[in-house]
C-alpha cells in the first residue's frame, strides 16, 4: 500500500460548496452552533487543504439585501481569494428554498408570480455564476413538491418544471455562456414528496426538454440513499446515458432525514463501488462534496472534516485500484462472469438470429449448476476495503 | 352517495393474473397454505366476479415440462373458459425468475447461455401471449440485479437489458403481433438491488431503445412504495411522458418485503390520489391487480379478496368524483392555486420575455404572504375519503 | 351515521402544544413562514375550537432571557386565558434541544457541565409545570444520541439517562408534586441515532429505574412510524404494561424526516386501529396533538388544521364504534377467532398440564385447513373507513 | 497489523445454524439452487473451518414425518460427528413457521388448538435440544403477528405470548434442564407486523414474565437493521440490562426484505461498533451466524462464505483493538469526553444535591463553545477500518 497517496492536490479535482464546511449547524430542532465563514476566507481554507474548486448558491455569496457596494466588495474579495489560491468556481446554483415565498415551490409553485420570481432569481444567479466562470449550473428543486397531493396535478408540475428549464437553457444560449445544467434529484424533504425524486426520474424528464444536450444530472449520495436506492447503480445509469454532469458526495443512512454526513462515513461498501465506477468510467467532472460537519463540531474541526472527506475518497480509489489489480480478484471476476456480461447476447434482431435462438437446445438444469462465486468475490472486496493481508 | 356502484362489470376493465387470486401462499418462510386453482376454473371465477381480463406468466398457464398434448389440453380448456365467460387475455409475460438457472439474472445474467435461454423463453412466451390475443407483454426483471455489486458493471447490465428488449421488439414486429411491451420496475427483492429500480429509471431506459414507441411501463403500487416513492406522482410522470401502458394494483407498507396486499388495504390516501389521476387522465388500459390473499385465507375467501380489490377501486373512484364535484373542494382548489399551475409561467424563451422577467419588480415578502390553504384542502380530501357528512 | 358528532367538546379531552398550531414554519431548509402566536392568544384559540388542554416547553411559555417581570406578565396573561376558557395545562416539558449547548446531548452529553445544566433546567421546568397544574411531565431526549457511534458507550449513556430520570423523580417526590413522567421515544433526528429509540426500549428502560411507577411513556405516531413500526401495536404493549401515561398524535410517512403532519392525514388505517384501541382500552389521558400546519399555510388556516385534527379523531372513533357494532364484523371477528385469542391456551405450568399437552394428538394438516377470513374482516374495516353502504 | 489472526479456532466461539451455510437457496420468487447438506456432514464441515458450535431447529435435524428409526439414525450420525469434531450444540430452537398450520401464528394463533400444538412442538424441541446439550433455546416468533390488524387485540396476543413463555420456563425447570431462553425480535416478515418487533419490546416483555431471569434476548443484525435501528445501540441496552443471552450475526440493508447476508458484508461501520462492544463488554456467549450464501453460490463456495463470516469478525475485532490502542484515538476520545460520560452527573437525589444544582451558575454560551471533535474521532475510526497508515 506504499502508493496510497491520501493528501489531496488540486489535480484530484475536489470541490466544496460555501454552505458545506462552513455550515453553521442550524437544524430543524436547534439554533446555529458555529459562526459563519466568509466566502474569501473559505476559499483560502480550500486552498490550504488542497481542494480545486468552490461552488455556491447566489445567496451564499451575496447575502440577500446587500447593497450594490456590498456585493462588489464581497465579489472583489472572493475573486482575489480565487486568484491567490488557484481555486476555481466549479459550479453555481440558486437558492430557491430558504425564503418563505418559496413555501409552495419555485418553478412549480401554484403561484405564477412566485414562478416568475424564481425564474428571474435563477437568471440572475446564472449571470453571477457565469461571471465567475462556473461551467455547471445546478438545479435542485428542493421545494418542488407537495404534502397535500391534491394541490398539484403532477403533469402540470412537470410541465412547469420543463418550461422553466427550457427557458433557462434559452437564456444561457442567448447569453453565450459556456454553461451546462445539472438537475439534482431528491425524493422528499423539505417537501413531503418531491417531483423528480430520483436519478431515473430526472434522466427521463431531461429527454423531454427542448435542449436535452444542455442538461444532465447532479446526483447526491444522500438523496438516492434516503429511499434506499443503490447509488452506484444510479450513477451507472447516468454514465450509460452520458448524463453525469456533476456529483454531490456525502453520506447517509437509508430511510432518514437528509443527513449530509462526511463522505465515506456510513455506506463504506457502496462508496467503494461508487469510487471504483467513477475512477474507471472516464468521469472528468469535479468530485464535489455537499456535506457538513457534525453539529457538535467547532473551530478547526470543520477543516479536518474537509480533509477527511478527500482522504477517504483517495483511500477508496486506491483500494479500488488494488482490488482490480489483485490476481485473486481477477480470477474471481472471471469465475463470476463479470467480463462475459460485456459480450453481446445475440446482437441486433434478424429473423436468422431469432431462428437460431429458438433452435438452440435449452438445458436449464445445466445452466443452473454454475456457481458465480459471488461470496468469494465479495469477501475479496471486504478484505481490500479493510486493508487485510491476503494469504 | 346513491350513485356509488360498487359491484364491478366488465366495462370497468379490471383484470387479474393467474398467480394472484390463485396464489398458493408459499412464502420465504413457509409452505403453501392453499391448493392451486386451474387456469380454466380461474377464468370462470373471474367471470363470476365481474372481471374483464386475465393475465399469466407462460409457466402459470402451461406448467414447465408439460407434453405437447398436455399443453394443448390446458390451452383448449383455457380458451373454452375465455369464450364462455367473455374474459379476455389482457396481458402476458414470461417467468424468468423461478427456475434456478436464473439465479444470477435472465437478460443480465453474467452467463451468456442463460441470457440466450431467457430470450428464447421470452420469445416463446410472446408467441403464446399473441396466440391468445394479449395486447401487452410485461417485462419484469425480477432477477436482473446483484447482491455483490462488484460482480456486474451497471453499464454492461443496462446494455444487455437494452439489447434484449430491442431484440424482442424486433421479434414482435417481424411476426406482426399487435403487441406492446411494458417494463415493470422494482427496486429490490428477490435481488439485493435491481436494475431499473423505479418508474423513472425505466422511463429513462426506454428512451435509449431502438423502438421506444413500442415500450412503456407497468408500474406496481407495491414496488414504488417499497422505497417510499409517491406512486401517484410516478404515475403522473409516466402519463406525462405517454408511457403508462399497463398498471399493477396492490398495496404495501413502505420499507418492507414485497407484500402484494389487496388494493386499497394500506395506503388509502395515496390510492385515492392514484385512482383520481387514472380516472381523469384518459388512461384506457386495464386496471390489473397483482396481489394475493393473506396467507391465512382459505377457500372462497380468495374470491372475496378479488371482489374487495375491485370494490375499493370503485369506491375510491366514486369518492374522487364526489370530491371534485364538491363546491367546497372547488373553492379550496382555487384558493390553493391548483388550476393556476396549469398556466404557463413565461412561455418559450425569447430575449424579450427574458428582459421582461428581469425587469419585473420582485416583492418576495408579498409573495410569501399567500396561504395555499392546503390544510383545508387536505381535510376535505380526508372527509370525502371517510364519507363524512359536510356541514 | 347520524350519531357521528364531529365537533369537539372539552370532555373529549383533546390538547395541543404551544409549539404545534402556532408553529412558525421554520424547517431545516427554510425560514419561518408565519408569525408566532402568543401563549394567551393560543389558549383563547384552543377554547374556541373546543380543546380541553394545552401543553408547553418551558421556553415556549417564557422566552429564554426574559426578565422576571416579563415572565410574570406572560404567566399572568396565560393564567388569565386559562381561567377565561377553562382550558387546562395537561402536560409540560423542557426544551433541551434548541440551544447549542445541547448539541452533544442533554442528560447524556459527554460534558458533565451540560448534563448538570440540563438537570437544573428540567427542575425549573418541572416547577413551572407544577405551578400551572401539569399532571404529566414529558421527557423527550431529542439530542440524546450520536452521529459518531464511537463517541459514547451506549451503556454509559443509558446509565446517565437513568441517573437523570431517577434524580427528577426524587425531586418531584421531594416537592410533593402530583406529577408523573412520560418518556417520549424517537429513533433518530435530530441525532443520527437516538437512545431509547422506540416504545419498547423506553418500556424496558423504565423497569430499571428507582421509581418505575412514576414513569410511563409518551409515544408519538410520527416517531414509531419513521422506522415503520406499527404504532397501534406499540400502544397495545404500552397499555398491556400499564404505561401509557400520555400520547402524541400526528402523522407521518414511513422512512422519512419527522413530518408532524395533521393527525389522520396519512396512515388512515393504522390511525383507525389506534383510535379503536384507545377508545376501548380505558385510556383516560388527554389526546394530545404534536403536529404542525403545512408550511404553506397562513392565517386562520392554522385553526382549521386544529379543527381537522380533532374532527378526524372523532370520525375514526365513530367509525370504530360502528365497525364493532356491525353484525357482519362481529361474525367476521368470530370466524377469525379474535375472541379465541383472549382464552388461555393452557394456563400456568403444571406437570399434569404438560403431560396433557404432550399427549394431545397433533393433526397439523387439519389445523392448517382453517380459514381465518382475514380478507373479509379487513375489507369490512376498509368499508367502514370509507363510509360505504353495506348490502 | 502483524497480530491480526484471521483464521478462526474453536476458542473464538463461532457457531452456525444447520439452516445457514446449508441453505438450499429457495426464496419467495424462486426454487432451490443448491442441494441440502446432511447434519452430520455439516458438523464435519464446521469442524474443518474452525467453528465451535452448531445450532438447529427441530425440523432441520429430524425431518418432520421421520420414523423413530430414521430419527435415531440421524441423531446417531449427528452425535458421532459432534464427538469426532469437538463441535458443540450451542443453541436449539423450534420451527413454528414453515408448516401451514402456523399461518396465523403459533403461540399467538387465534386458534387455540394451534397454540397448544405449538407449545407441544416446542416442548419436544426443548427435549431434543436438552438431549444434545444446548444451553440456550431460542424463541423466534416469526408468525406471531398480523396483516389485518383488526384480527388480533395486541394485548391478547402479548398475554398469550407470555403465557407460552411462562409455560416453557416451567417445563424446563420441571425437567431440570440447564437451559435459558432467548427471545429473537423481528419487526415484520413473514407477517405484516410482528409482536415484539425490536430488542426493546422484547426486553420490556421479559420483565413481565414469571421467571424473568430465565429469559433474555437473541438479537439479529438483520432484524433490527430492517427498520433502521442502530444494532450496536440495541445490543448496548441488552448488555446494560444483563439480557444478551445469544446473538445472530449476519447483514442487511435498511428498509428491505430479510436479506441474511454474510456478516460484515454491508453495514461495515455498524459492525465495527458492534464487535468493539461485544469484545469489550464481557459477553461470553457464542457468536452465532444466522445468514446464508448468496443464492447464486454453489458447491464449496458455501464454505468460503462460512470462512468469510468469521474472518471479517476477527478482522473487525483486531481493528477495534488497534483503534482503542491508538494514541490519536485515545486523545480524540478524551477530547470528545467519552470517558466523562461514565462519570455521575449528580448522583442519587438528595435535597442538598438538588439545591446545589439549582444554585449552580448556568452559562449556556460557554457550554456551547466546546468542540466534541467527533469528526476527527470518526475519521480515525474510518482510517482504522480501511487499514490506512497514519501519519
Amino acid at each position: 500500500m506504499a502508493d496510497r497517496r491520501l493528501d489531496p492536490v488540486p489535480a484530484d479535482n475536489f470541490a466544496f460548496g460555501l454552505w458545506t464546511i462552513g455550515n453553521v449547524g442550524r437544524d430543524a430542532f436547534g439554533d446555529p452552533t458555529r459562526p459563519p465563514v466568509a466566502p474569501a476566507e473559505f476559499v483560502r481554507g480550500l486552498g490550504r487543504v488542497g481542494a480545486a474548486g468552490v461552488s455556491f448558491h447566489d445567496d451564499d455569496l451575496i447575502p440577500p439585501g446587500s447593497s450594490a457596494a456590498e456585493a462588489e466588495r464581497v465579489l472583489a474579495e472572493f475573486r482575489s481569494a480565487l486568484d491567490a489560491t488557484g481555486v476555481r468556481v466549479t459550479m453555481a446554483t440558486t437558492n430557491l428554498f430558504t425564503h418563505p415565498c418559496f413555501k409552495d415551490g419555485a418553478f412549480t409553485s401554484n403561484d405564477r408570480g412566485v414562478r416568475r420570481h424564481a425564474l428571474a432569481k435563477a437568471m440572475r444567479g446564472i449571470d453571477l455564476g457565469a461571471s465567475l466562470g462556473a461551467p455547471v449550473y445546478v438545479l435542485w428543486g428542493g421545494r418542488e413538491g407537495v404534502e397535500c397531493g391534491a394541490a398539484k396535478r403532477p403533469q402540470d408540475a412537470l410541465a412547469r418544471y420543463a418550461e422553466a428549464v427550457n427557458f433557462l437553457c434559452g437564456y444561457v444560449r442567448d447569453r453565450g455562456y459556456p454553461m451546462r445544467f445539472a438537475i439534482e434529484p431528491k425524493p422528499n424533504e423539505p417537501r413531503g414528496d418531491t417531483f423528480l425524486p430520483t436519478i431515473g426520474h430526472a434522466l427521463a424528464f431531461i429527454t423531454t426538454l427542448d435542449q436535452p444536450d444542455m442538461v444532465g444530472v447532479n446526483p447526491e449520495v444522500a438523496h438516492e440513499t434516503m429511499v434506499g436506492l443503490s447509488f452506484h447503480q444510479g450513477i451507472g445509469q447516468a454514465l450509460w446515458q452520458g448524463k453525469l454532469f456533476h456529483i454531490d458526495l456525502n453520506d447517509q443512512k437509508i430511510g432518514r432525514y437528509d443527513q449530509d454526513f462526511r463522505f465515506g462515513s456510513e455506506g463504506i461498501k457502496e462508496n467503494f463501488l461508487l469510487v471504483r465506477l467513477l475512477e474507471t468510467s472516464g468521469y472528468t467532472g469535479t468530485k464535489h462534496f455537499d456535506s457538513r460537519p457534525y453539529r457538535n463540531e467547532w473551530g478547526d474541526g470543520i477543516w479536518e472534516f474537509a480533509r477527511g472527506s478527500m482522504r477517504t475518497y483517495l483511500a477508496l480509489a486506491a483500494a479500488a485500484r488494488e482490488f482490480d489489480a489483485d490476481p485473486a480478484v481477477v480470477a474471481a471476476l472471471a469465475a463470476a462472469g463479470a467480463g462475459e456480461l460485456a459480450e453481446e447476447s445475440v446482437g441486433a434482431y434478424t429473423p436468422t438470429a431469432a431462428a437460431a435462438l429458438l433452435a438452440e437446445p435449452a438445458d436449464p438444469e445445466q445452466l443452473a449448476a454454475r456457481s458465480y462465486v459471488n461470496e468469494r468475490l465479495d469477501q475479496l472486496l471486504i478484505d481490500h476495503l479493510l486493508g487485510l493481508p491476503r494469504a
